[in-house]
């Protein structure tokens, strides 16, 4: 048997931040299945003739199940196929890569794991700011903002996230912020700390806010959109 | 003037980690200021002619200072030259990019920030593992195990690093591990806690150790070696 699959953080989505290896994998591809944010210009890199298969899952909309996705990886494998499963971010971040390795350990498939630019880097590198800050910001953190079932997760340490001396970034939280302000406030951290909105980072959609974590809850109560989005807060410098 | 900077993050050190934007731009530069871990190949992207200045700085030897990095940057870009600065990993954390943003904001000089593959993601792709667990690691935390004098920073947010449902990554904290162990078991964290120590992460030197906290800590009494580390611990899958 010579199927393979690699894992490949496609980046936040400008196909610029590829990694070199990213687009030899996908050059040499049989098939690539991709995420809705590792799609457009990024499957340019995959060779006429491969097999392009959207996976996608978007918050709030209908899509394919984890299960099905780990299946397909295995059915293209067992065809002896060399398979790219296009993950958008960093591969290991927040993007259900554990299930789908399970899968692969099951039925005896080997794989790699390339890792791809977090979207929470090119989020930071987009407002130009830098995550870390020498004196004041020594603590970097990456949060989802949502369970399987939609809701804020109960069992966030809210301590640490209101950490006056830490960046936070939360990945889908848009729909939970403004309960998340709550819990936060709550527990001290300042309603004027910075905060910033990052929507469709390194796309051509890209719309960058910077604001306050009390005027973004606000903001988000009354318009969400529909663009994928991060948000940031912290101790941020001046940009 | 033209002078312009960009800052790009080299990512963890294999040369095919950089991004095809990070490759372009070592393309066209006329000057490029790197650190220690975005040495040796990944230079090889710059054309010949461009001026290659080693600004690195590592743990526990004498290195140019801060300042001069950013007079060097300034300098550069006065004299309508395109500077790339290279920072290992990402080019927002913990690389001291603030200190350099606000010289070439004095100096009015443009610049742009290109973010990088961090060593944190490189180094759990390697060890095979997500960063992330859909039900048992929600966060992710990036610390620095040392402050401005080599010591363990003496602010840390203890009771955050000591939760058992995060994956945290600590960076240059070989030195101070040990120390770090005792506040971290002392606040609950089980000293079983698994562990890897990723060591040259992506180079041909790479050293990949699944251990625990505790044996760790023990390990690092005894030796530390001089390769540059990350450590890792949580409740990490299987690999």
């Amino acid at each position: 048997m010579t199927g393979f699959v690699s894992f490949v953080g496609s980046g936040p989505g400008d196909p610029e931040l590829l990694t070199l290896k990213a687009v030899d994998r996908l050059k040499r591809a049989d098939a690539v299945l991709f995420d809705d944010l590792s799609s457009g210009p990024i499957l340019s890199h995959a060779r006429s003739g491969a097999d392009l298969v959207g996976v996608g899952k978007r918050a709030g909309r209908p899509s394919p199940k984890q299960h099905h996705v780990s299946r397909l990886l295995v059915d293209y494998a067992q065809l002896d196929q060399r398979v790219v499963r296009l993950k958008s971010g960093d591969s290991g971040m927040f993007g259900r890569l554990e299930e789908e390795l399970v899968a692969l350990r099951a039925a005896g498939i080997p794989y790699e794991i390339i890792p791809g630019i977090p979207s929470a880097c090119a989020a930071a590198a987009a407002a130009g700011i830098p995550l870390t800050r020498r004196l004041t910001a020594r603590r970097v953190q990456f949060v989802t903002g949502h369970d399987v079932s939609g809701q804020l997760p109960d069992d966030l340490d809210l301590k640490a996230l209101a950490d006056p001396t830490a960046s936070t970034v939360v990945f889908m939280g848009k729909r939970t912020f403004p309960r998340l302000l709550e819990a936060l406030t709550a527990r001290g951290l300042p309603a004027d700390t910075p905060a910033i909105l990052a929507e469709s980072v390194s796309t051509p959609d890209q719309n960058i806010t910077r604001t306050t974590i009390a005027k973004l809850a606000e903001q988000l109560l009354s318009e969400i959109g529909d663009k994928p989005a991060l948000i940031l807060y912290g101790p941020f410098a001046e940009s």
